[in-house]
Formats: structure tokens, C-alpha cells, sequence
């Protein structure tokens, strides 16, 4: 894992190096110049390795996610009004709005320009770039609507999330020339690891440590967000006959009481519930790549870097 | 011409019916609907066809073409907080801001998509589109500055207009197979009759006659817009030590007397100089059709738009 980011960290940084000066590139620099795992890029060198191909000459394409990946955060940020990424201002806050937007149009050329002409890639990185964007139309979607149910918010997340990290890998496993199937079980992979951390993450926000997390606990059920937990929380609430969570989602968001929210999931089980969840997705994950081991073909690294992911958000 | 833009709108309209449904798309299929003259498509199938390549094996990069277009549309209305486009509201206006910007993006996705895996389009398509970004970044830079050169103008219009109308021919020559120095012709052509039809618009707005126009004439100049125009007339104004525009400029938009700078312009003799640069530039570009003129080669059909383009702005 050590020797794949720093391949990926190399590289990102001379092509940092190779911008331009001016309003449409700082932007791009200073957001990726902000702390990350840069996951997306290590799994795509660790998909063409895992098939036998040489992490050096899959960076462009590494990279090219990398920059999609952050194209897609300073639009997100705009679009959810987010002042702040990773305790940092976002580009929109630190420049402007249309900065922001122009800056992330002309990344995600630059994604292009770096993922280069393969047929093959390329067909991969349209059809799960276009699934992005779908994801987050969704989510915007969901906010204006009352009721959302478990497999639309799961059909969200894949779509927002999850795809980016199957993409990765498989776009990795496609310049190595795994076969189709392989390709297959690598993204199944990717994707269910992408669930599986998202749930995980919501998990943490309601349950987490305050000081371990270094955000206030139930922050995203006191935002009345739609995650698994509180949807699951509602339906369950319901058949319960109970009320705590639709009384406290009918009051102002600052009036909310986040720890009664909390422990009304807790009473109807649903943390049980999610945990039992992420097993089942991490469940298939695993199971991908116990298929992809063999003779002369190690997944270590892919299992190093997917329980690190876990140790962060456990 | 006719048979081109035939060509083009019904390999659009097919593209267009083959969108999913959803917010994501409907703003897509809104915009491409409005009335359009289809330039670019028409030149990327007119520049194939020049080069003895067939129309209709162009059609993909021809609509990518006319995506990417769009897709500039729908993000520079909402920098520019425009509220119509061509009598009708914008994207961001009928929907929202998000819904603009995602829906933008997809697009730009969705052209490159269509664009194909073809190393030197792409690589053609990517300098240009990049190019474009660089272009509506120094517009939005010179809004924020005094003084703006006629040659900084000048580099700006050929990133944000003129170069894609080259990129549109090139790539069409390039998949018809045409050797270098022939794509260079037919660039400089696109590029050279980008920026006179730009120079054109400006000179219609403050001198055209507002019943043929259907705008009011003067309005970018009531605007205080930075125009070839505006930018000549400042610096001949300071040479010949008057003050009229100056004077206009420091006053609120509503309250400046469009008639009298117009007035001024046409004094300064900036009127004349600007008709003078629109058959300089125009003069480049037909120089280049007739280098590229001969046996079993016609330019005809490049001529007969060109001069359609003219003759709707003259």
C-alpha cells in the first residue's frame, strides 16, 4: 500500500507541477493539495498490478480518477452549500461560485486529457462518470421528497459512491488485460468495499466517539439527512407504533435533540441492523477476491488497503 | 449546406430520444431543443467531407461537438446570470443552480462519450475544450479589470469562440484523414471567421438596426461590456483628449445614453477601423479555403455557410 501511494503521490504532484498559472487552475491544485487517502488512485494501480501489470504504467489513468474524483467534490460542495472540506474552505468559499464551477469543468477535461484514448478505458470511465452523476442527481432528488425507501437510498449510494471505486479497479485490471470476468469480480469487489465504507461512515456519525471522530455525534440525523439509519429508523418506528424520530424531524433542525435520535435507533435495533449490513456487503467484497487468489496472484495489498478503510471508520 | 444540417439534426434528434428520463436530462434535451443554427456540427461534417471522408461517418464527433457547445452554454449562463437564452429562460432559470451545473457536467460527459476513442480527435477535442474553459476564465478575470487591451480582447474571443469553431473543422479533416498541414488551413480558417463573426455581433449590436436586430441597439455598450469596440473607442478617446465615454462609463447602467456613445464611436472613427479588422480577419480565412481549392476538392459548401454567417450579422 506504502509503495502504490507513493507511485500515485509522485505523480499527482508533477502533474500538479506541469499547470498553468491563473484563476482556472489554483483552484484544482489548492483541492488537491488538501489532506486524502487518494484511495481511488491506489486501487487503480493495485488492479493492474493484482493482474500482473507494472503500477507505473497505469498513473495517467490513476491520476485521471483522482482529478474526476475531485472535479466531482467542488461541484458537490457547491451544490450542497458546504463551506468547508476537511476543515479547509472549499473552492467556492475561497474564490467564488463561478470559479468553482469553471475550475471543475475544465479538471474534468483534464481527467480526460490524462485517461488517454484506449477504447476499453475509456468506455469504462463514460459509463461510470455518467453513473456519478446520476448518483448525485438522486441525492439531490431525495432531498425534496418525504419518503425514500432503503433500496433507493442503497441505488443512490451505489451510483454516487460506490461506482467510482469499482471503476478504479477495474480500469486498472483493463490496462493489465484481465479478462472480462475477472474484471467482473474486481469491480463487484470495489463496489461492495464502496457500500460497505459509506455505511460504515454513517454508522460512525450517529455512534462514533465524539473525540475520535472529531465531529459532534448525530450530525446527519440532526440535519435530518436521509441516511440508511434514519430511513431504516422510520420504517421501523412505524411498525413500532413509536414516534421519537418523526417528532424530532418535525422541529427545526437546531431544536433537534441528536441524542434521543440516537438512542431511538439504538432501542429499535437499527444499529444491530446496520452492522449486520456492512458484514453482508464486506461479506461479498471479500469473497471476490478469495475467488481472484490463486497461483502466482496475491490480493494482500487490496485486503490491506479495504481494512484500513475499516480500522478509520470502526 | 442544407444537406449537412440535415445530416446533423437527425443523428441530434436520435441522440436526443435515445436520454434516459430525469432531471438529469430533460435540461439537456431542453436546451438542444431550442431554435440553433448548428454551426459547429455542420462544419465538423463539411470539414470531413472536404477531405473526401463521408458525412455521415462524422456524425458522433459532430454532435459531440455540438454537446460540448451546449454544455458551455448551460454552465456561462449561470456565471453570467443570464435569465434567457435565445427569448427563452435558461437552464438554472427554469430549473435551479444545481440542477444547471449537474446537468452541465453530464453533457460535457456525454460528449466526450459520443467523441469516441479515436487518440488524435481526442486530442484535438481536449486542447480545444480547454482552451474554452481558458477563454470563459479571462472573460470572467477582464470583468474585474480596468483597463483591458484590444490584444488581451482579442486572445480572450479566440479561446472562448473562435477555437472551436477550428476544433469543429479539424476534427472532421482528421477523421477524413487530411494530412497536417491541411487540418492547420482549415483551423486557421474556423478560427479567423470565428473572430470576425464575433467582431460582426459587436458592431451589429451598437450600429444595427434595432428592427432586424430585435435587440436594443447599444446594449452591451449600456452595459459597459468590454468590446473590440468599447476598448478601441477608450483608447482613442484618451489620444484625441476627449472624455464621452469615460463619462457614460462612470455613470449606473440605467442612466448612460447608449445613442451617444454610440455617437462617440462612430466620431472616433472606431466604426470604420472595426469594419476594416471584420474584412482583415475575413480576408484570412477565405485565403485559407483558396490554398486549399483544387482538383476534385471544392470549398463551396464552406463558402455558401460562411457567407450565410455574414449575411445574418451584416
Amino acid at each position: 500500500m506504502v509503495v502504490q501511494r507513493a507511485l500515485v503521490d509522485a505523480h499527482l504532484q508533477r502533474w500538479m507541477e506541469s499547470l498553468p498559472k491563473g484563476t482556472l487552475y489554483e483552484p484544482m491544485a489548492y483541492l488537491l493539495s488538501l489532506p486524502a487517502k487518494r484511495v481511488r488512485p491506489v486501487l487503480t494501480v493495485m488492479g493492474c498490478e493484482l493482474f500482473g501489470g507494472h503500477g507505473k504504467d497505469v498513473l495517467d489513468e490513476a491520476v485521471a480518477i483522482e482529478l474526476f474524483h475531485n472535479f466531482t467534490l467542488m461541484h458537490d460542495d457547491i451544490m450542497d452549500a458546504s463551506p468547508l472540506r476537511r476543515g479547509r474552505p472549499t473552492v467556492h468559499a475561497k474564490w467564488d461560485v463561478n470559479t468553482a464551477i469553471l475550475s471543475g469543468d475544465a479538471m474534468l477535461v483534464k481527467a480526460y486529457q490524462l485517461m488517454g484514448a484506449n477504447a476499453e478505458v475509456l468506455s469504462i470511465f463514460n459509463r461510470h462518470a455518467i453513473e456519478v452523476c446520476e448518483g448525485q442527481q438522486l441525492d439531490m432528488d431525495f432531498e425534496r421528497r418525504d419518503i425514500v425507501s432503503l433500496s433507493d437510498y442503497a441505488a443512490m449510494i451505489r451510483l454516487k459512491t460506490a461506482v467510482l471505486l469499482a471503476c478504479a479497479l477495474r480500469i486498472g485490471a483493463c490496462k493489465a488485460g484481465a479478462p472480462l470476468d475477472d474484471q467482473e469480480r474486481i469491480s463487484s469487489f470495489g463496489e461492495n468495499l464502496g457500500l460497505a465504507f459509506q455505511l460504515r461512515d454513517d454508522l460512525l456519525d450517529a455512534f462514533g466517539d465524539d473525540d475520535r471522530t472529531g465531529k459532534v455525534s448525530g450530525g446527519d440525523l440532526r440535519n435530518g439527512k436521509k441516511t440508511w439509519l434514519l430511513i431504516r429508523g422510520l420504517e421501523l418506528e412505524q411498525h413500532l407504533g413509536r414516534n421519537v424520530l418523526m417528532d424530532q424531524l418535525r422541529l427545526p433542525s437546531v431544536q433537534r435533540d441528536a441524542k434521543l435520535m440516537v438512542q431511538a435507533l439504538r432501542e429499535y435495533g437499527v444499529e444491530r441492523e446496520a452492522e449486520i449490513e456492512v458484514a453482508r456487503l464486506e461479506g461479498i467484497a471479500f469473497a471476490q477476491l478469495d475467488d481472484l487468489d490463486g497461483p502466482g496472484r496475491s490480493t494482500e495489498d487490496l485486503r490491506i488497503l479495504a481494512n484500513a478503510l475499516r480500522a478509520r471508520v470502526s
